[in-house]
C-alpha cells in the first residue's frame, strides 16, 4: 500500500516549527509495510489543503493528514475536508459526550462545550484522541483514505499508532518489508559505495539499498520487499564482509559509543580521555549512555600546554620540541591520564580544530588521536575539515572507533 | 517573491532522516521577504520529481531543491533537472578543477576525479560549494528559478545562505523587512507569553512575534513588514525591559556560551568547570567556541565518587553524608577545581540525569549547580526532565547562564 503525508500549518512553511510529525508517521509506517511517496506541508488555507490533496490523491491509498483541527480561526480542516468530499457537517453526540467528559475531569469542573466544535463530516469514522479533544476523522474520496490527525505531536502519535495502524493492518493487506542494517565509520559514502559497486550491481530488483551518511559515518540500509527475510540477510553478510574494517553494528538505533560502552562492560573494563582540541566532545558522548558509570569514572579538558604539563605531565621539552599537535604529544597524553585517572583504556586527542591556528605543516584540520592500555600506545594523524563544529564531530567518532577497534 | 522547497530522496520519505533542511531553507528565507508557500519531499525517482516540481511551478517564482546530488547511484537529481527542462549535459571544466583541487587537498595527493562527475545542464549558473564536491545550480522553467542544492546540511547551509539568498537579494525586489531579536534563557515558552500578553496584543498588524524555543532558551523574533526600524526597535526595548532578568543577547546568532565567552575575554578572566552529569557537554560548548583559550585552560568530568575526592577532594563525608546531588557536594566542587586548575570562576554540576537512579526525595531531573569566584560560591537546585539527553542539555544551559548572571 502507498501512502502520503500532509502537515497542515503555517508555522511548519515558515520554519518556526521542525515538522518531527511526518518523520513520526513516516518510520512507523515503513515498518508495517506501507510506502510512503510523497510528503507536503501547505498553509492554513482551504485552497491549498485541497490543491494538495488532489495532487496526492492518485499516488496514494491513504493520505495522512496532520494539523488544522484546533479551536483557533486559523483551524479549518474539518471544513474544508467536509466541502473537499461534498458532504454536510453534523452534530456528534458521540463526540460531545466524550469532550464534555474529558474537559469536566481535566479541569476538575462541569464543562460546557461549544456545539459547535462537533460538527464534523457526516461519513466520518471516528478515531479516538485519548490525550486530547479533537478526534481523528478516517474519511474516503474514491479509493482513497483521507485520515485527519491533530497537529499536536502528542496527540498525534497516539491516534496514528493505537488507531490508524492498527486499523490498517486489520482491514488491508501488506506487502511485508524486511529491513537490515550495516553501521560503518571511518569511510567516506564514495569510499564505501566503490567498495561494494559491485554487490550493489548483483541485487535482485526487490531488494535495495541506501547509503544514509552523517559525519564521519555511513549506515547502509537493505530493504526488501515480499522476499523472505534471509535473503536479505545474505547481502547484509556479503557487503559486511567486504567492509569488515569499518562496521561497528547492525542494529539501526546503536551508535559507537553505545558499542563501545557494551564491548567496555563485558569486559569489565574502564575508559578514561584526555581532550584538548575535541574539548570534552567525546567524554560528552560517553556519558550520553545510561550506565556508563559502569565503565566510565571520569576525564579532563587540558586546552592549554600548561594543563597538559601539570595534569598528563606532558614534559614541557615534548611541548616545546614538537608541539601540542604531535605524536609525542598525544601518546605522552594518553600514557598520562592513565596515571591521573582510573582506567583501563585511555583516549587522546589533540589537533587543530580551527578556524585559524593553522601552519603549513600542521594546517586546520591536523587531529593526532592516540589510544592506550597502559602497556602498548599507539597513535594515528587524521587531516580533517577546516571547520571547527565539524573536525570536533570528526576527531571525537574517529577517536570512539579507534579505541573501539584496539580493544577488539 | 513566492518560493517553494522540494527536498528529494528516499531517506527522508521513509523517516530514518528527519529534514531539517527545509525548516533551515524557510526560516532564512522568510528574514529576508521571501514566502514558503509549500514544502514536498519526493523519492530518488526521475518521475516523482518532475511530478513535484509540475504541481510547485504555478506557485512558485523559486523553488530550492535539496538532495540526489551525491555520487552514489541513487543520486538523479542532475540527469532529471536536465531531461526537464531539456537541456544536455555538457562537461564543466571550472568545476572539474575546483574538485580536483579540493579532494588533493584534503587528502594530500593528487587525486583523479571521474569526469562524469562534472556533468551539468548546459545553461547551469553554479553556485559555489565551499565545503564540498557538489556545486549548488540555478536554473530556469519559464518565469520560475530552480535552485538545486546538496542534501549534506552543512554544504547546503553554506550554499542558500552565502550564494542563493544573496543572489536573490542583489537581482529581485524584495519586501522590505525588518528582524529583530531577544534572546532569553531560563523560561519556558508559555510563562514567556503570559508575561508579555498585553505588549503583544497591542502590537500593530504589520509587527509580527514569533516564539523560537529550543531546550531552555526561547528567541524571540519580531518582523516588521515596510516598516521604520525604529518602530520595530521600540517594541523590541519594550518587551526586553519587561522580561530583563531573562535576556542574554540581542545577536540573532549569538549563544549564551559565545556571551560568556566576550563577557570573560572582557574582563580578562578565566573560567574552568566541574562536571558530573553534564559529562563534558558544557566543555564542548565553552570550547565550541573558536578563540576559547583566551578564556579556557581546561576542565575535569568527575562522573564517579571517587573522582570527586580525588581531584576536586570533595569530602568522602560529604559524598556520604548528603550524596553526589547535593547542595554540599556542588559547592566544593566548585571550590575544588578552581584549587586544581587556574582559573577566576568554576562551575560545578551534579544531578541526576536518568533514565534511572532518582528517589522520592531527588527524582530524576533533580541538579544542583554552583559557581564561584574563589571568594563567593552559590548553588541552586533546579528540577529538569526525567529524560537523560534534555537533562544533560538544560543542566548545561542553566549553568552557562548562571556564571553569566554571577560575573554581571
Amino acid at each position: 500500500m502507498k501512502a502520503s503525508i500532509l502537515t497542515i500549518g503555517d508555522e511548519i512553511l515558515n520554519g518556526s516549527t521542525l515538522d518531527t510529525n511526518s518523520s513520526f508517521m513516516a518510520e512507523n509506517a515503513v515498518k508495517v509495510g506501507i510506502e510512503i511517496v510523497k510528503k507536503m506541508s501547505v498553509a492554513d488555507k482551504a485552497e491549498d489543503i485541497k490543491s494538495g490533496i488532489d495532487f496526492l490523491l492518485p499516488f496514494s491509498d491513504f493520505i495522512f493528514i496532520t494539523g488544522g483541527l484546533g479551536p483557533t480561526k486559523d483551524d479549518i480542516t474539518i471544513k474544508t475536508l467536509a466541502a473537499y468530499l461534498g458532504q454536510s457537517l453534523v452534530f456528534s453526540q458521540e463526540n460531545y459526550e466524550y469532550v464534555t467528559k474529558l474537559l469536566s475531569e481535566r479541569r476538575k469542573t462541569t464543562v460546557e462545550i461549544d456545539k459547535e466544535r462537533c460538527m464534523f463530516p457526516e461519513n466520518t469514522v471516528f478515531l479516538k484522541n485519548q490525550k486530547g479533544t479533537a478526534p481523528g476523522m478516517w474519511l474516503k474520496k474514491n479509493e482513497t483514505v483521507l485520515v485527519s490527525m491533530p497537529g499536536v505531536p502528542l496527540e498525534m502519535k497516539q491516534i496514528f499508532v493505537d488507531e490508524v495502524l492498527e486499523k490498517i493492518k486489520r482491514e488491508y493487506k501488506l506487502s511485508s518489508l524486511v529491513n537490515k542494517y550495516i553501521l560503518t565509520a571511518g569511510i567516506w559514502e564514495s569510499f564505501l559505495a566503490k567498495e561494494i559497486e559491485d554487490i550493489e550491481d548483483s541485487l535482485p530488483a526487490n531488494i535495495g539499498l541506501a547509503y544514509l551518511p552523517k559525519l564521519g559515518q555511513v549506515t547502509l540500509r537493505l530493504t526488501g520487499k515480499n522476499v523472505a527475510e534471509a535473503e536479505v540477510e545474505k547481502f547484509q553478510k556479503q557487503i559486511s564482509e567486504r567492509i569488515s574494517d569499518y562496521v561497528f553494528s547492525w542494529e539501526e538505533k546503536d551508535s559507537l559509543e553505545k558499542v563501545l560502552g557494551e564491548i567496555l562492560k563485558q569486559k569489565n573494563k574502564k575508559v578514561t580521555i584526555a581532550e584538548s582540541c575535541t574539548g570534552g566532545k567525546i567524554a560528552h558522548k560517553i556519558t550520553s549512555i545510561a550506565g556508563c558509570s559502569n565503565y566510565f569514572n571520569g576525564s579532563v579538558v587540558t586546552y592549554s600546554n600548561a594543563l597538559k604539563n601539570q595534569l598528563l605531565n606532558v614534559e614541557n621539552e615534548t611541548l616545546e620540541q614538537f608541539g601540542a599537535v604531535s605524536e609525542e604529544t598525544v601518546l605522552a597524553m594518553a600514557k598520562g591520564v592513565l596515571k591521573l585517572i582510573d582506567a583501563d583504556y585511555s583516549i587522546a586527542v589533540s589537533g587543530t580544530a580551527g578556524p585559524t591556528g593553522g601552519t603549513p605543516e600542521k594546517p586546520v584540520g591536523t587531529v593526532w588521536i592516540a589510544v592506550s592500555d597502559g602497556k602498548e600506545t599507539i597513535a594515528k594523524k587524521f587531516n580533517f575539515w577546516p571547520y571547527r563544529e565539524e573536525n570536533i564531530e570528526l576527531s571525537s567518532v574517529a577517536a570512539l572507533n579507534m579505541l573501539r577497534k584496539f580493544i577488539k
